[in-house]
């Protein structure tokens, strides 16, 4: 991809840790966590794994119920003791993540030009919550959740599901992600990438990459 | 399962972790890392989430070079600089594994009875320099690599290899995992399954479990 604006029509976004910050859930964990940052961590790490976990061995749960027992690990784990209260404050903190600074004056930015979607592991619930309590909803042209293919990604039948409803092709569409499995996933079914990559972090090892890097959504803008 | 011997015929035992130490490879770590368990913790991690990515994306690498690839994202995480000949002294770990200390004695108990067998990531290369290096192939009437059906466990078509290779139905097999995340995938699939639990570390939270949970070789065999 020398140029990904000559032919890129549609912009996917993965949601989590790329539109909106989940510091919301590191912050209601202080208050149950002597290391909240570890808990935090833990139980982010846990999640993920599941996600993984599930899809390759044909057992979907959606990602409410997946988040659920990655934080009973974590509790588990670091040897916690905690209540029904204080298990659904940890919970609902998913419902309620935070935009990063540029992303509400980005998107329409975006959208003017190209069609904009977010592909996202959440649920449809989780979804719609997060997005209208941030004010983000109207910026997309479609929400699409994994929890419609039963499956996470990076496994194709997820990223297939942006072709299905955008009715564009894959060198149509570039796919962005601050998550280094998302980006190579995204890469490996075909679409052009772009990796936010906020935090200065590293890329996985495994012989491919994004066809764009930047640090934020507006470096994206710029870029097109 | 009730009594799990009654049933049983067959014993399928993963390898890395539950009959072998690693632990030569976190050695080897100590020439070139100067926190050498943080270092191979990492090394390790980033080995198994690969084989999920590789697997979840249908982008089969064998475990030789998934092993390569893991230590790559290492080396640049704890931005060290490593030559070719301790690269080359680091991947060699993985073929002189250390047998923990009860198993060289158990296996042969259980061979009296059962039919005993290795199901693992490891190459076919890697695992017979493992295996005939520590004097345990006689020990085993099957040895079973995922390489054959190009994916990592815990996906079914990786447990299916034991029924293919031994003729044992799903209930007639006990398989024997140290690995949270394999001794769920191989409940999932439908077998019996004992956890040797070696470290006291806890199970992962995916509302199912292990018929059995031990703390070495010899415990599974008075078991039995």
């Amino acid at each position: 991809m020398a140029r990904p604006g000559l032919l890129v029509k549609g912009l996917v976004f993965d949601l989590y840790g790329t539109l909106v910050d989940v510091g919301a859930v590191a912050e209601a964990c202080r208050e149950v966590a002597p290391d909240p940052i570890a808990f935090s961590n833990q139980w982010r790490a846990k999640q993920l794994e599941y996600t993984f976990l599930r899809t390759l061995m044909g057992q979907y749960r959606d990602f409410w119920k997946v988040t659920g027992e990655a934080l009973a690990f974590a509790v588990a784990r670091f040897a916690l003791e905690i209540t029904a209260e204080q298990r659904q404050r940890l919970m609902e903190a998913w419902l309620l993540p935070t935009p990063y600074p540029e992303v509400a004056t980005a998107l329409p930015r975006l959208k003017a030009t190209y069609l904009v979607a977010v592909l996202s592991h959440g649920t449809p619930e989780m979804l719609r919550s997060g997005l209208e309590r941030t004010g983000l909803w109207p910026h997309f042209t479609s929400v699409l959740s994994a929890d419609s293919v039963q499956r996470y990604k990076p496994s194709p039948e997820v990223y297939q599901l942006a072709l299905q409803h955008t009715g564009l092709r894959k060198d149509e569409i570039l796919f962005v992600s601050s998550n280094s499995w998302d980006v190579l996933g995204a890469k490996s079914f075909g679409f052009n990438v772009c990796w936010i990559n906020r935090t200065g972090g590293l890329l996985d090892t495994l012989g491919f990459g994004p066809d764009l890097v930047v640090t934020n959504v507006n470096e994206l803008v710029e870029a097109l």
